[in-house]
Formats: structure tokens, sequence, C-alpha cells
């Protein structure tokens, strides 16, 4: 009796699919057997947008912001920014919702990431150093930190506030605010979250 | 101030991410950003294992196991297998590890799927004809539904258990025991479990 395995194109399409993100063994398979169930021009198709975008995007050199090399960066081309303030985000899609928002009319800066030490990402391999080179241009007057509430936005958002007070000190630095989601009752929060929201209250 | 989205490029690769199981729309975000974040040759690599599986897997016209189309069945292929005992599975991916546990040497019949209403799919959708067709040549005297303890799998195997008592009244038919999994106590056992376990309880 033969040792039976999956035939190499299914093993090499799953060992692929395994080194995504968020997507482990059991999920790579399930992927795979499902594409394998699809039409050939699925895959084609899947195929092909990968590779386009893998050839043709890049990280804005700016911004951080997705650039396809034909169209250029959408965020530097807009003429209609406010560019006196500057929104610092961890991810370039972190962008599309804060713009759903219609609050934030200035410019942004993607860092491409969030210190982690767990993972070994520290401040020298995110977009710091372009960060420094726009408000060295001295346009900027105000940075928001729109970095995620969990420990390494923290982390992050702490590095970056300690820099600013060394190296810019004018520099006008803020944080999004912290506390309860919107729709949701004190008894779904969770105790940090609350203590958040009883820090951070408002007068009314 | 211009309407930001992502690139041409980028849209298509997260809506075509959307698509694949599991895979919701912030995954499919995700997964892009680490996609555009690793070399090009990595894209180039998953397009083509992606292509490659596309255009050169199919499933088996007997038992339904991936072939390649350049080398064809491996389980068909293998002389060493107890034709007279068929192994019943949902999915391809399910005889590796029926496999590993080398406590069965027959053949395996894959149906590609299980009879699930709540998504439109019925006997029709799985290869339940060339079951026939493989039982009709009278070489098969065990069946074994290898088929989930889920709802699904249950109305399965009501399904397959159902035909086979009209239409080969001869062959011997069972399902894969459910009780306790290896290593777990009692405490963590649902009600369900617990019923079928002891169910199903062996004398010792």
């Amino acid at each position: 009796m033969a040792r039976i395995d999956f035939p190499e194109e299914v093993k090499r399409l799953i060992q692929n699919l395994k080194r995504l993100p968020g997507v482990g063994p059991k999920s790579a398979e399930r992927i795979a057997v499902w594409l394998l169930g699809q039409s050939s021009e699925f895959s084609e198709e899947l195929a092909t947008a990968i590779k386009e975008s893998g050839e043709g995007i890049r990280a804005c050199g700016i911004c951080g912001f997705f650039e396809s090399k034909a169209t250029g960066c959408a965020l530097c081309a807009d003429g209609g920014r406010d560019s006196a303030v500057l929104c610092v985000v961890e991810q370039p899609t972190d962008v599309l919702p804060l713009e759903r928002t219609g609050a934030f009319k200035g410019a942004y800066h993607c860092l491409g990431g969030r210190i982690a030490p767990l993972e070994n990402i520290g401040p020298e391999d995110l977009r710091i150093d372009a960060l420094v080179a726009r408000l060295s241009e001295g346009e900027v007057s105000e940075l928001i930190l729109a970095v995620g509430s969990d420990v390494e936005g923290e982390a992050t958002a702490n590095y970056l506030a300690e820099l600013m007070r060394r190296s810019f000190p004018e520099l006008e630095v803020s944080r999004l605010a912290q506390g309860l989601p919107a729709g949701g009752g004190l008894e779904n929060a969770d105790e940090l979250t609350l203590y958040r929201a009883l820090d951070g209250r408002r007068r009314v």
C-alpha cells in the first residue's frame, strides 16, 4: 500500500496559503479545497490580482499609503487637505475608516506597523524617519496619534509622544479618545475600558 | 478634498480574498496589507501556486480525491488497497488524517461535500452517482460512512444509509464511532457527546 499524499500542486498551494496571516493549517486546507472546487477562471483571477498588486503597489515614500505605480498616491495627490494637521495611523488600511467618519480633513502618515517587542518590531522598523522628515518641513502644527488602544498601540503612542516632546516641542500632539464604544452598555464594557471612560470623562 | 480609496489593484485583491471561505472583509484587508508588505517573489509564488493547482488539479472521476493532470490519482493508482472495504468521506482532505491512523487499508470515496439544506447543497450536488457506480461493480462488501458528527454529517449519513438499504441490501454499512475524544475528561464533554458515549458504550 502506497503512502498517500496530496499531489505536489496541492501541497504547494497549502504551504503558501498557510503563510498568510490568520490562516492556520486547517484553514489553508479548507481554502485549498474550496479553490480547487471553483472554476479555473477564479483561480486565474485571484492569482492575477495577487501578482498585479505585488508588482504594481508600493508604500508611498511620503505618507506610506498604498501607491499605485501607475496612478501614484491618491492621498498625496489630493490638494484639498489641510496640511497643518497630520494624523498618524498604523496601517494604510486605517485611513479609509477614518475618512468614512468625515470628521478629518487633514493629511495622514502611515507607520506601516506598531512597536511590538514580542514580534521584534522596534521604532526603527516603522516609517518614523519619514514622519520626522515631514514634520521638519514646519508645515504641520497638530499631530493626532490615531494608533490602536492595545498594548502595542500604547507603546507606539508613548514613544512618538516622547520623541515629539524632544524634537518638536511646539507641536500640538493628541491621541484618539478612549472610552465606551458607541451603542455599548456599561454591562458589556471591560474594566479597562470603563476605567479609561471614567478617567477621560467630559463635563457636559 | 478628494474621496480617498485604495488603488484599483488593492481593491481587486481585497475583493478576491474576501471570497475565500473563512475570510471576512477585515481578514481580507489584513491579508492584503501583509501580502503587499512581502517581497514580490512571494506574491509571484503564491499566484503561481494558485494558478497551477487551478489548472492542473481536478477531482478524480472515480474516487473524488485530488487528481493531478500530470501524475494521475495516487489513490486509484495504489494497487495494494483492499477494494472490498470502501470508506466514504466528505472532502478529499479527510483522506490524509484517516491514512495517518494506519487503521484503514481499504479504498476511499470522496463525496465532495455533505448534505446541507441551509447552504442549498442536496444529494444531487455530491458524488453519489459515482459511489453507486462503484458499488454496482459488486467488489465492495463493506461501506464505512466516515462523515462528520455534526448535523450535516448526520443528514448525509442517514441519506446514504437509507439509499444503501434500498439499493444494496447485502452491503455492510457502518459509521464512525461517536463518544469521548482521546484525552478528554468527562468535565469537558458536552451533553450530546456524553449522551452518544453512553449510548454507544462497549462491554469490556
